[in-house]
């Protein structure tokens, strides 16, 4: 009759690697028909249960206790295998020391053995990890950190202490890196090329580094990050500490950003920075798009196809967009700092707001895309606004905007009279049914508005987006001349108008790179451009794959200090500094 | 002495140009300097505020309030400019009269006139213009609704009779529409060409219009259909109308769809239907983009100009990629209908899930997009599901799966038993640290599996996504050589695998179109194609318009029933039926 028979060993600490071959030795054994060998968490015990093995025993097990379950024809055979289990982890512990001839049993000794190595590589279960990477950190290593089960306040501290001593900490759940052609943890082969990437994303980054390879291009490096280094709590730190040693590295052409959509603030703070870098940007954040397919240095995609192919094509041709600005900023007076938009189409409105987003911090708007950012009084202009003048609230008993003007005129002059106003935005919309001649009517007000600033000292900027066809009944050529005669700029692309006053505006306001947290101590660029060599605690398998790329790795014969006690461990880390 | 003097007109109507006359001919009066002539809503009253022509007689007037205002330099004056106000009322109503010899004063008399009129235009002022809307659909006529400032319940309304009369209702505040050529309220003069519109906002249909123009193509019809047709509650009825007249217009090659971010389950409704159509659909959701170039026959574009020249290139090459479908669907056993994904790259997983949700309704997983497709059990497929088996519940004290493909083995081996299980997705990722030889387990894994089913004479597809390079240790094309012998379809792109899986179990679900809500009758084509005339209830402007366009076109010279009281009017309405 087949018996089942169990044993939980609680606090011990054992290698996924060597758990893996004990279960499956286990079920080699004579008369065993089947064995598990688990920690005790719930989804490990929902496994067992569905191969028959949750016996009640084992029921209570806890978390961080394992557990060891072998099924054999009878009860004999159950507790003969359960006694060999000491002997066969002794048989694979020795086998493992075959490559390595002798194994350090700390990181402090390993770092004795292999002091040119820059990097720890982290595997062990995630509730040592953080305790292993803090050490690592205090031996001046930069660390690549593999576990998950890590808490965000762990990563919150290690990423803190990182970024105070100029070290990378790749990770939790850091799946994969290329350092100078180097694979760690799960990595492609890829060929070297003139491209790095920074990724949040560890499949992400692989499926990215595998097109641009198949695409013929190459890699410098590729950093990851943790999934988690974009939220709002970690903010993005080692991202933007990636981003700088990437852009300050001289082989590396372009940068790819990868990651799952990012927390909205960090986002907007990361790319802000990026902004900042002298290189070309490409940003997939996953399955989320921007209404822009550029920005300054940053070109927006969405596909992992679209993002490696676009890289390629920036390495080569540099640009992708012509992004000239001759802007004379020293013509504004001093305070003169803030965009009025006053729009007639309500999707004009709305995609200038888009737009707007990613060059000034806050628009306020009587149709915003954020509540919070509502104009207290549609009727009265605010910092930053863009107003839709053709809303429900303004057409009441009154002509649309496309065909009576006075309200935007008297607005316009209102704006205009704002001594802290630097550009006004307008879309002017010809066709049928619009205004039969805006320009008469809005280039003397342009030109009066204009003229008024500058007896008063300052300089006006007045940006028109004029949308229409060469066959619309107004006459385009009429009205352009007309328009730029008054003095204002004439963009005939929504989208181009837009960018223009907004990059303007934001020079205007001088810091262009404004990242409002996250400082951190600059990362020497040797870690990425100088010989690879590597310490490994936890997986053997890393150290394996580090060798098999001819590079310098030492295994650490990790196993939890104190037994894997929590309390004692907090007590000699505290003890260690 | 400079003096302010005011009239109130309680329930008074004039059309909204009659009211910019009067303000501008009250202006131009001798000793005049400034006059007001508006409803009585908050923001015109704090327009008047202003200029200094909020009085305290004034302050009390209603939204449906006629304010005059008029400041003169003195009180005569002023009392004289008022005391003129009828008159210059009248002297405007007799010059517009000029053009037409005889004004209509109802919609029915109007439709008398010009019988071969399909469409009736409506700017009445919002509180109007539903109930001439209703008249017009009584008359069998399809409406153009510019008027803003109606209500939600009134658009369902109209646009619930339109649907069962197939009849359009374009609006409430329908900017624009082109039809056959010919523009209704403010809309491009564009060159006539093989792409159809149909758009829930006016300036992003004019600006993509406008684009096509400039490219050098052009437009068959633009069909509007005010900007909260996609919202939850509207369903985005017009469009679909819209969408099936265009698919069934000759001339039409190609469909754009424009909207600003529509309500999710409209979306998804929408798309369902556009993917039944029989042309290619572009379709730019301003600002919002969905994680995929392509699915089927839609096409996803960001900005105007991208989605104006993905239009252009379809009416040229037809398709932009290879869409072939050569399922055997008659392999399968009836009852198999379920996708069953178990992954080993979280950010695969993801992928996949958003690339599915524009093939199947709901798919369950352990990380899912939406709370609400939580799996209740990690550990069990439910129906269609993704499981990211990567994650931290399945990681603790064992490998990851790219590296121990035990779990994934054992869930294979379930999912695929499972008689509902038409098809397991896998990924597969090659590389430093991955599994040294993944087909060596998994292709006899996947063997056995097809063979068990094939036994219970079901048919098992298997879709794998081998990632990688061909530098990889594992040997990519010995792997996919073993992975085809085991009987699995084979994908380098991550992308086009899922799509693969994708169709085939929306293809074996069998109901391919499957809109939720919302039947119409079909529009008859004629609308469209046959020679516009249009009857104009309200800015004579339109009319104006129409006839510079040469086409038929009579005004109403409409003012409202019961002098515009609300309850008599109601009660006007339904007596008519």
């Amino acid at each position: 009759m087949p018996s089942i028979k169990t044993e939980i060993r609680s606090g011990a600490y054992y290698d996924s690697v060597v758990l893996m071959q004990l279960q499956r030795s286990l079920a080699d054994l004579p008369q065993v028909i089947d064995a598990g060998v688990v920690m005790g968490t719930k989804a490990n015990k929902n496994l067992l249960d569905q191969t028959g093995l949750l016996v009640n025993e084992i029921k209570g097990a806890k978390a961080d206790d394992l557990v060891i379950v072998v099924k054999a024809e009878n009860e004999k055979a159950a507790q003969k295998a359960l006694g060999q289990v000491d002997e066969l982890i002794a048989a694979r512990r020795s086998r493992d020391t075959g490559d390595q001839d002798f194994l350090p049993k700390s990181l402090e000794s390993a770092v004795k053995m292999l002091p040119e190595a820059h990097w720890v590589l982290v595997s062990v279960p995630g509730r040592y990890a953080a305790g292993v990477s803090r050490e690592a950190l205090r031996l001046g290593k930069h660390v690549f950190l593999y576990s998950d089960n890590v808490s965000l306040e762990e990563e919150i501290d290690l990423k803190g202490k990182g970024a105070e001593k100029g070290l990378l900490v790749m990770g939790p759940d850091c799946g994969t890196a290329i350092i100078n052609g180097i694979g760690l943890g799960f990595a492609n082969q890829v060929r070297r090329g003139p491209i790095g990437m920074v990724a949040a994303s560890g499949t992400g980054l692989q499926q990215v580094s595998v097109r641009i390879h198949q695409l013929g291009s190459g890699l410098t490096h590729a950093l990851g990050t943790g999934g988690r280094d974009l939220s709002s709590q970690v903010g993005g730190i080692t991202a933007r500490m990636g981003l700088d040693l990437l852009d300050r590295d001289p082989d590396t052409k372009v940068i790819v950003l990868v990651s799952k959509p990012p927390d909205k603030e960090t986002a907007i703070n990361l790319l802000t920075y990026a902004r900042g870098l002298k290189k070309p940007v490409v940003v997939n954040f996953i399955g989320h798009a921007v209404p822009l397919q550029w920005i300054d240095n940053i070109y927006f995609r969405t596909t992992f196809e679209d993002t490696a192919a676009t890289a390629i094509r920036l390495a080569t041709e540099g640009v992708l967009y012509s992004q000239k600005q001759d802007f004379a900023l020293d013509q504004f007076k001093p305070g003169q700092k803030y965009l009025r938009g006053l729009f007639s189409g309500g999707t004009l409105a709305y995609e200038a707001l888009l737009i707007l987003e990613f060059y000034l911090p806050c628009v306020l708007s009587n149709v915003p895309i954020n509540k919070e950012n509502r104009l207290e009084n549609s009727l009265v202009s605010e910092k930053h606004t863009i107003v839709d003048l053709g809303e429900d609230e303004f057409t009441v008993g009154r002509l649309h905007p496309m065909m009576d003007h006075e309200l935007r005129i008297k607005r316009l002059e209102v704006d205009a009279a704002d001594p802290e106003t630097a550009l006004i935005l307008m879309d002017i919309v010809l066709g049928h049914g619009s205004h039969p001649d805006p320009a008469q009517e809005l280039a003397p007000a342009i030109k009066a508005a204009r003229d008024k600033a500058k007896k008063e000292g300052r300089y006006l900027e007045v940006v028109t987006i004029l949308s229409g066809t060469d066959a619309d009944p107004q006459g385009m050529a009429s009205q352009e001349e007309r328009l730029l005669e008054a003095g204002a700029k004439v963009f005939h692309s929504s989208d181009e108008g837009v960018r223009y006053a907004g990059r303007l505006v934001r020079d205007l306001e001088g810091d262009k790179i404004q990242v409002s947290a996250g400082s951190f101590t600059t990362v020497d660029l040797g870690t990425l451009t100088g010989d690879f060599a590597a310490i490994n605690v936890g997986l053997e398998s890393f150290t394996e794959s580090l060798i098999s790329q001819e590079v310098g790795a030492v295994q650490v014969d990790w196993k939890p200090a104190a037994g894997g006690d929590a309390d004692l461990m907090a007590l000699l880390e505290k003890m260690k500094g």
